[in-house]
């Protein structure tokens, strides 16, 4: 007979842009405009293929975020374009990308469900990447700050980070699982830290953010939705 | 005859940029650049006054930070010039902001000493606002990290951002002081955290940081270099 015992699981640690709400979306709306805007010069294709060469070189010097991206953007129009661009095209480039510093934010389904529901049980946690201005800004928008113990805005996800926070926010990263989108960023650098990695795949992702999924590890899990995350974790052993 | 008792202050934060190391200086001079790039286009002071208006403007959705500034420079040439600045003078915007984003930290005086002395006898905090991946740059490179207790990044330094770290990381208000070049974000909003304000005044200034010094205020000190500061801080009762 299994033993039913104490919950194994205390601590559920989120990744917040595409797992707790809509962010690849915007970028996405954003590179077709900009695509449109350079129509001119060069093929949709090429146009992305460069910018998203642009983003990568820059991460380095500019690290995650919106005014990086629209940074890389003007770079790359200016590059594509062999410095023929109009200053009046920059402008509108500069203007898309603000737009995407003001856009709403769309919670993804059952987040203002499942999340209550889970903080009765568990200690929650938010851990997310990026700008801290834009990242501040979107958790007072999404109205679910109150429901966490502590939110981690930090600039880069890899080991050490997942071990500072499991040191500093749980009981052991063994009772501690990630749930993110993101492979590379939340599931394999949580489970190398110890932690449990719940991955919730999202329909768009950044190639940045390719990673393999590391399929045979007893502390990986794969879900569909966020759904069927409260049966998932009681059933962790 | 005066009691000398247990020390009277437990902790001592410090703030980072102007203070620890130099910054406004690089920005003076990428905006000389700036001028010197435009100066077909307007008169240098003209120049200067509306850059300093777009980033005031663009702090609201920017915050703080050399990224939100090069994209303020952008849209200022583009601006003053009437669309017509050519992307070749972006280009060379964006090259004098990339090197910002990587130039070297120059601590200023007495930091390498009166720090380490300090952190001997009493808990030091470091308190920086501004962007996430560049203060973590600085910061490493600076070789000070180990000499804190706590390391806080914030979007902005404000009453409740001090009543906040206060709580988390002293032993209470009125045995911490916040050192600072800065009387808006460092000194004011510190003493109205019930802590004590030291001011170091730098010799440049951003305008945005401008403030009139609390001179009344019991919990304010001032000092000109922190070589004074040990002192200063054993005698406060």
């Amino acid at each position: 007979m299994q033993q039913s015992g104490a919950l194994m699981i205390t601590t559920i640690a989120f990744d917040a842009d595409d797992t707790l709400w809509e962010n690849e979306h915007f970028f996405k709306l954003t590179e077709a405009k900009f695509a449109a805007l350079l129509g001119d010069y060069a093929e949709r294709d090429h146009l992305l293929e460069r910018l998203l060469a642009a983003e990568r070189r820059n991460l380095r010097i500019f690290g995650y975020g919106i005014k990086g991206f629209m940074l890389s953007m003007v770079e790359t129009a200016i590059e594509v374009t062999d410095k023929r661009v109009p200053a009046s095209v920059i402008e509108t480039i500069l203007q898309t990308g603000r737009a995407m510093l003001d856009h709403p934010v769309h919670l993804l389904p059952h987040v203002e469900t499942i999340l209550p529901e889970l903080a009765q049980s568990y200690r929650l946690l938010l851990i997310t990447k990026g700008d801290l201005f834009d990242q501040e800004r979107k958790i007072a928008l999404s109205g679910l700050a109150e429901l966490f113990a502590a939110i981690e805005i930090v600039s880069e996800k890899e080991v050490p980070t997942y071990q500072r926070i499991f040191d500093t926010h749980t009981d052991s990263p063994g009772k501690t699982v990630m749930v993110g989108n993101s492979l590379r960023s939340d599931v394999i650098p949580a489970i190398e830290a110890g932690g449990w990695g719940i991955f919730v795949p999202h329909n768009l992702n950044w190639a940045v953010e390719h990673a393999t999924a590391p399929d045979n590890h007893a502390r990986f899990r794969q879900i569909d939705t966020l759904a069927a995350l409260p049966a998932l974790i009681g059933s962790l052993r």
